[in-house]
């Protein structure tokens, strides 16, 4: 740090198991990911790849192993493992990543409809070859998951291998784990949080009061996903009281 | 592509006369540029200066130079030809045009009053000089152009010598084409699709949810226009079926 | 400019005691510090490094050099002030100041509770090592100041030694001088006016129809401040009339 201030959070430093920040990637060129390395590479865990940007982005290989060469696990979006799934060519996306040399992947059924017994053995294949990051709740904003539901799912992809799981929420943040609103559904998480170790769940905040609501709730640690390139910074900031908006939680802020 | 996957709706190549991609570009720098060119070079058919921001912006004939090389056109937006023509300096902006060697061109009546047998003669003067584009709508949320009238605009600026003709929503896609929540005027665009061929007209299409609309509307190569640099691998993917947006769309995604 | 178009509004030139364009950096990468100042360094007088990004930032020292190089005062977020303080580290604010050879600092009270006159004691003591400037207005979107006491904090902080004072808006623009939805607190602006010289506030609107507002009211040569750094551009636009919003604004545009 560039100078010292006193009673900051303690924070799990890389690698690390809890107080992840996982970014998402839609696109960025190499010169970009090298400037998003210069700035936030220590405060960066996990890159997600979006969906499927990986198909039409055109220096793949190049841009993997810049991230890898810094320390950073890459992945492709679940949506890409459904679209070789529904075509049945699941075969040929362990292919795939095989090929890239990538050691994560996403098993997630957020755009199609799948038994969940199948997708627990997707998540046991895979396991097999790579970490599996499993994710939990639908893209489409008509379909909501209630509590319990969310928390058998999470606990049956967890037993099945899946290293980590995900709580959807689009890049947009408006899905999944939030009102259309944006705004949170506390009472799901609250319950969530009852029964599942919260080291285990990423949870996708792409939108700067989602993620100050979850460090209220669970600390600088908790795991966020989703996050803007440009807001890994000010995320870090949050996670240490060092924005407006955490300023009050993490101190004794009365005048003496 | 860098895999292969089956059953991925066709697009047009460049050069393409359909499934148009119109960039907006507000200042970026040319390193920016040569960023975009390098992601996104194959997906981007034209670049639009916007509006007047070539007035303030420092390397402009550098900038030009770099996409014109990477065969794309340049443009300058239709706000510029206004801000010439109600100063009475038509004939400066022929030359302005003709000094910064542009082969693309703007005439829209967005920002000012206008008859529209002038701006058709505007239309029909430019067109002996570059290939022109035409703007229907007004900047102004208030101006509620009725459906019949747009086809009759549309229409006539064809006649007068328009490559293309450009529905107006701004950078911000709230006026226009669509209401103030940024919500698409379906009617208004289902009856003008039944008088002007769809690739005709570029429809400028900034937020997602737009883009998504009319690519369910008329197929993956639908002609958009004002998408942000930084959206358009995000785009090529939702119009190849590759978003959770249009996954269902090109695609039958029941569980076999 | 690159070509001449008549009756521009007449714009300040650097350096300038009006019309000031402060941006928020919130962790460009040096490259894209770089990349700014090409495209607008002309148009940039100040730029804050937003709240206590400065803290997790990982080449200050080199970004601040940047800047100052290219004729551009750089100061830390007031927030970072506020964090020293509320820490009893005032002392070791005023150190980090000069070990980053900083001109400019703020003071404000945004993220806690302080007694003014305290405040107008760091104004006063932080004066006699650089130049001040001081922000009025809650980041406490409940925390509604009445418009007679914000021209007394306004007026006591301008005495106590404040260069110029800000008008708070957050990087989102809603509190402080805006409602939670955006909007312009138009009455609040108004009756500020008539007490305080446009010249010495410098509002923060960071939304596009936030300028325009302010634009329309006070003219091109306001001061604005919590601009993203790729709205400089556009920003300038709209200062000369330039941008469909303000077109109208200083152009008699009826059809002759």
């Amino acid at each position: 740090m560039n100078y010292v201030l006193e009673n900051i959070p303690e924070r799990a430093l890389k690698p690390r198991e809890k107080g992840l920040t996982m970014v998402m990637d839609k696109g960025l060129s190499l010169r970009e990911v090298e400037d998003v390395l210069e700035t936030s590479g220590d405060y960066i865990d996990i890159v997600k790849l979006g969906w499927a940007t990986s198909y039409v982005y055109p220096k793949l290989e190049e841009k993997i192993k810049i991230y890898k060469d810094a320390g950073i696990s890459v992945y492709f979006g679940g949506t890409l493992f459904e679209a070789f799934v529904v075509r049945n060519q699941f075969d040929d996306y362990r292919r795939v990543l095989d090929k890239f040399g990538l050691e994560l992947a996403e098993v997630s059924d957020g755009s199609l409809e799948m038994p969940h017994d199948i997708k627990c053995q997707y998540i046991r294949q895979l396991s097999e070859q790579v970490t599996v990051l499993s994710e939990v709740g639908s893209k489409d904003a008509e379909k909501i998951i209630p509590p319990y539901k969310w928390i058998q799912l999470m606990t049956d992809e967890l037993s099945a291998g899946a290293w980590k799981v995900i709580g959807e929420a689009r890049e947009s943040g408006n899905v999944g784990l939030f009102r259309s609103s944006g705004e949170v559904r506390t009472g799901l998480v609250d319950e969530i949080l009852t029964q599942i170790p919260y080291e285990k769940i990423i949870w996708e905040a792409p939108q700067k009061a989602q993620q100050v609501w979850f460090i209220k709730l669970m600390g600088s640690n908790v795991n966020l996903g989703n996050i803007a390139p440009n807001e890994v910074i000010p995320l870090e900031t949050i996670r240490l009281g060092l924005r407006g908006d955490t300023f009050d939680h993490f101190l004794n802020n009365e005048w003496k």
